[in-house]
This record gives structure tokens, C-alpha cells and sequence, in this order.
């Protein structure tokens, strides 16, 4: 591995000094910021995080702001997810797409009021987007970046460490539903969500002065849980097929591909962009779909480039994230496969970097 | 300096075999790409590249293709420069704002035809803007991410090497001016242009497949002239001033205060977006400006972050990029200044990690 070159660019977070106080040793970037991917070691991390409890900084998941009587509106333009339902204290999992229905982001709206909300988003510049559609269509809204930075507590003692902090009302929030609990006399939205299957909060750290006041509160608070810093981990949300924007599906990518069909009300959702070229992949389905795909022999090296799925010699799809999985004593992968062959029990070939491997689609992803 | 952990959706480039043959020892991230930052070390990188030739890997600048009868249009609706007089052959500079006149990216118009046009975008997904802007307009253009990663060869024998591949016709282009010429059988658009203040062209690879062979066929001519594998270096362009997006401007910033006045004709580019709020900024004038600024004492650390500069205490701005220059025995440094401070002459502190360090406001930029 290489080494990343620190400048301003790849912005530093609230949390970055107690990031690197607990001895980080790897970072991605995304959303022009620093992502740490790397404490101990992915296959350490891994086992923590399914035993203890860990704090993420992921502040890189920036918040696009909206605010305004158009603000509504708006939000429903950009998903194709009826938004009709949705009440204050909720967040929902939004694909957004543009004209042609591909994949411009996935992420998360947080409904803060009628006409106020935040978009926690994935690692591309979303803003750009909003704030284009809010001019273009002439929109009485206000498109912004806050000061608002993710702080992920994450693992099965999540919720014990967070109760001793915010006290009883955490255990009560539902899954994407969010409270807002006071920090230092300030009030923050608190969700139960987070990128991983082993259950958790996200709490919105308004204000960076709060990031290392709280992250330090929440390590104090949970030294005899074991708690220590962590990060999304590579092994866990394969097994858990979470996505990931840019590795798993990108702009080419409709939500019916990714096996999102399910957040697209294209008949419901009125007015949002996409819903043509989604009505027509709604009814003929889509030719291609992202896959659980169990990959044999040793454990395979880093996928940092798509690897190609061959069926009888014949490409059919790409694998796009692969680990070992320690539990399942297999590599767990995700791929985008035809669907020809796409269904559980399919035997595939793999393309790696090492030489051609074994493969099986399977009925589900592991966790 | 951490490590940097790959992932498909830091993607590799045409070239990366290349660069990684070459022995490149770090990287950053560049519109969700890999960018390499050091070869040998950052002061060697700098004076191979003032005294031969290198090869660049910088696809991450990558294209923002514009196609249709709208396109003119657009491409004015995005820049405040005035597009008007722009010739099929020439490319410009063009900042590209919001509404409000806030800096979204710098890229380089190429115009290759009045209804086809390639933006050469910055470190944002300006992609993002360009084709919600179209849509929200309803202009008739196709908007896309075109197979073409450009390749920079940089440095005092760049011409040489160049001539050698391509021919003498290279030594006829202009600055800021391109023509297409063959490499294998196929038109490359070749401009005199790049990221550094030594001269040299940019070569607009149109398909991956290209990249490789281009990249061999360049290391092979050049062997006398003492070619090797470089990248956009640190030392270099802050030397001559050369201002990177996320780095010494963001969204916040007019490209007023970027020193970038020059180019907005707010009276004649007509239909631009973020007008209104630029013609006032060009009548009041911006309160604050990029300056050249030589910080004293030993040689500066990796500036990450901001660093504050002061004036009897008082906070006046901020240093964005400073490294020490072996040519200037000075540390060169750019920073945005505040207009009671930004004269030639003017003694400022800057505040780095260690410690308070005395500067000066320079005329102008070393080289």
C-alpha cells in the first residue's frame, strides 16, 4: 500500500485528533475528507466491533442542507422513495438518481421539519446536484452545507454506552428514527442507524467545537465496555450487503440493478426526477442485479478494481468487493451479475488479480 | 504520513500500471481517483522536473463532455468568462460559480467543435452541476463522462520529447491552444497546457486503451532526455502560483478574492450564472485576496490544514498551501489575506502547528 499525501484538500474532521490519538493506520477519502478504514487491523476491527462497541468517525458523510417553503418539493424531485408518508423524527434511506434513473448517491434524508432537512450523503458531491435543480427550477429554497458531522456508535453495547451518556430515551429510538438529545446543553439529532449490521446510532454533531467534547465523553463513558475507535468495516458490511457508492454502483447503475427497486414508487412519487426512464425498468425489470457471491480458495486480495465474473469463459457481471470472511470461513463478495446467472446456486468464475477462482451466487448476504 | 487503502472507488487510470511500475511512493485523491504525489521524494520530483521532462498521470482531471445544439449556451450559463470569441482550437481557463459567485471548480474549457465541448474539471463533481443545470433549463445537450484521461508531459524538454512523437507540427501549438495529432492511427487532442510553470503539453488520451502504449512510446523517445515518471509538484506550483481547487479556494470564495477577476466579464458574458452577486463584487471590489506570502525560518511542515495568519493578534487571513523551495531558500506559501493586509511589504504571523513564524506579503509569485 502507498502512502496518502496530507494537504487541505482531504479535509481533517472534527474527530481527526482523537482518530489519530487511537493510531489510525489507513484512510480513504471520501467526500474530500478523511475516512479512516484501518485501527488494528481489518480482521481485528472486525472481531471488536461483533463483540464490543466503537466510535466512527464518519464525518465525511457531509449533510446537504435544505431549507425553505420549496424545501419538501424538492427532496421529493430527487427520490424516486414516495416521500408523502414521512414524518418529522424520521430518516429514510433515499436512492437519488438523475434524468435517466442512474445512481447519483445514496443517501440518507433526515426530515427535520416540513420545510427543513438534511441529506447525510455518500461520497460524491450531492450539493453540486441540489443546488443546480433548486436553481434551475426556480425553487424557494436555501441548498448549503451545515457545520453538521456524523459521529457513528457502533456494535452490540451501543445502545448500554449511548443510554449512559444520553440517558434512557436512546433506548427507545426506533431503527431510522431519530430523537433530539441534549450534549453539553445542545440539543443533537440522535438516529438509530449506522453503516453496519450490528446495530447502532449516528449522532449529527452540530457544531464542530462538540466533535472532540463528545468523542472524548463517549470513550470515558465506555471504557469497561471495551469501546474504542473504529470504523465501517470491509468485511462486516459485505457479509451485511451494505452497498458502497463508487464501489458497488455508480452512475451507470439504476436502484432496480442495485436491489433498491423497493425505494422507487415511480407510480407515487410524482414529480421526481428520474421517473420515466425508472417506470420502464420497473416493468420490464432489470437485466442485471447486485448479488451475494461466495468466492472459493484462499483469502483473495484487495478488489480495488472490478473483477470480472465469467460464465463458461463468457463475462457476465463484476465483482466489486471482496474480503475474507473470518466467520464464514469464505470470501464474501458483491457483485453485479446477468440474469442469466444470476440466480442462487449459479457456479461462476472469478477474474482476480491471482488467477481465476470458483464462485456461487447465493440466496442472500450473510449477516 | 498514514497509508492509503485501495477500493474500486478510488479508481485507477489508464496510466496507473505505469506509475506503479515507476515506483510511486504516494498518493492523493482527485475527483475519486488516484493521483500520484511523489516519485522520488517531493525536492528531487521538483528539480528533475525544472531542468528535464516528466510524464504525468493526472486522468483524475477528469472530462465533463458537453454535446448538442444547446451547447454554446450552457457553456457560457457556466462561466462568467466571456465565451464569445472562443475558437474551435483554443481552451481557456474558466471559473465556474454558483449563484451566489462562490467558486464550484477552475477547469480548462477545450472547445472542439461550436456544439462539442470538454470541461477539464478540478477536484469536484462539477458533472453534478453541469447536468442539473441542462436539465433544469431543459437545453438540448448531452451531458457525460467521456472515456478520455489526459497525460501531461511537463518540463524544459517536454517540446523535444514531444516533437519526437508527434512530430514537428507540436512546436507551431500556442498556449492554451491544441491540435489533433496522431498517435497509433487515432486523433489525440494535444494542447500546450498544464499544472506547472516549465511548459508543456497535455495530451487528451481518447480511450484507455491508449494509455499504456502512449505512456511506453513517451518513456521510450525520451530516454536521452532523462524522461521519468512525475506528478503536479508541491514546491513547484505554489512557486508559480498556481491555486488548487479545495486547497486555496472553495465554494466560499469569488473568483475575486482568487485573484481571478480577470477572467469575469459580468457586462458581456451574458446569461451566466452567478452574475448578479459578481458584477457587485467587481463594483466593490473583494475584501480579501490570494496573496504570495514567504514564511521565515526552518523549512514548514505538511500544511493540512489552515493555518491561521495574524496581524497584532488579530486574525487576517490564512495560509492554504506553503512548502520550502530549495531554488528560493525561503518557505513559499499562498494565503488569503484580508485587504488591510494583503500589500507588498506587509509583516504578518503565521500561526503553524509549531509555533508562531514571521512572514511577508510578496509582490507577486516567484516564478
Amino acid at each position: 500500500m502507498a502512502l496518502i499525501s496530507p494537504s487541505r484538500r482531504l479535509r481533517r474532521t472534527p474527530f481527526s485528533d482523537g482518530v489519530e490519538a487511537a493510531g489510525v493506520k489507513a484512510y480513504t477519502v471520501y467526500n474530500h475528507m478523511l475516512l479512516p478504514t484501518v485501527f488494528d487491523s481489518v480482521e481485528a476491527d472486525y472481531h471488536h466491533l461483533k463483540k464490543h462497541v466503537q466510535i466512527w468517525d464518519v464525518a465525511c458523510e457531509r449533510q446537504v442542507e435544505i431549507k425553505g417553503p420549496d424545501a419538501a418539493r424538492l427532496m421529493q424531485m430527487l427520490t424516486p422513495r414516495d416521500l408523502r408518508r414521512m414524518q418529522i423524527g424520521q430518516c429514510l434511506y433515499v436512492p437519488i438518481v438523475d434524468e435517466t434513473g442512474g445512481m447519483l448517491n445514496d443517501p440518507v434524508a433526515v426530515k427535520l421539519a416540513e420545510d427543513h432537512w438534511w441529506i447525510s450523503i455518500a461520497d460524491s458531491d450531492l450539493l453540486y446536484w441540489v443546488n443546480a435543480v433548486a436553481h434551475g427550477w426556480r425553487l424557494d429554497v436555501l441548498v448549503d452545507e451545515p457545520d453538521v458531522s456524523p459521529l457513528a456508535v457502533q456494535g452490540p453495547k451501543a445502545e448500554a454506552l449511548m443510554a449512559r451518556l444520553f440517558g434512557p430515551r436512546v433506548r427507545e429510538i426506533g431503527f431510522f428514527r431519530y430523537e433530539k438529545l441534549a450534549f453539553q446543553g445542545r440539543d443533537l439529532v440522535v438516529a438509530r442507524s449506522g453503516y453496519s449490521k450490528q446495530g447502532g446510532f449516528e449522532i449529527y454533531v452540530d457544531g464542530s467545537d462538540l466533535g472532540m467534547p463528545l468523542w472524548q465523553a463517549l470513550m470515558a463513558a465506555g471504557e469497561d465496555l471495551q469501546v474504542r475507535a473504529g470504523c465501517p468495516n470491509l468485511i462486516e458490511r459485505i457479509e451485511g450487503g451494505l452497498l458502497s457508492y463508487g464501489n458497488d454502483m455508480t452512475d451507470d447503475n439504476t436502484p432496480h440493478e442495485c436491489g433498491l427497486g423497493r425505494f422507487c414508487n415511480t407510480s407515487t412519487a410524482i414529480g421526481c426526477i428520474g421517473r420515466d426512464a425508472l417506470l420502464r425498468v420497473a416493468k420490464e425489470g432489470p437485466v442485471q442485479q447486485i448479488r451475494a457471491i461466495a468466492i472459493g480458495g484462499e483469502p483473495v486480495g484487495c478488489c480495488d478494481r472490478w473483477w470480472p465474473i465469467l460464465a463458461g469463459g463468457k463475462r457476465v457481471g463484476r465483482i466489486s468487493s471482496a474480503a475474507w470472511s473470518p466467520d464464514f470461513r469464505t470470501n464474501v463478495a458483491i457483485g453485479m451479475v446477468r440474469m442469466t446467472h444470476w440466480d442462487a446456486g449459479t457456479k461462476l468464475e472469478i477474474e482476480t488479480p491471482d488467477g481465476l477462482r470458483p464462485a456461487i451466487v447465493q440466496e442472500k448476504f450473510w449477516n
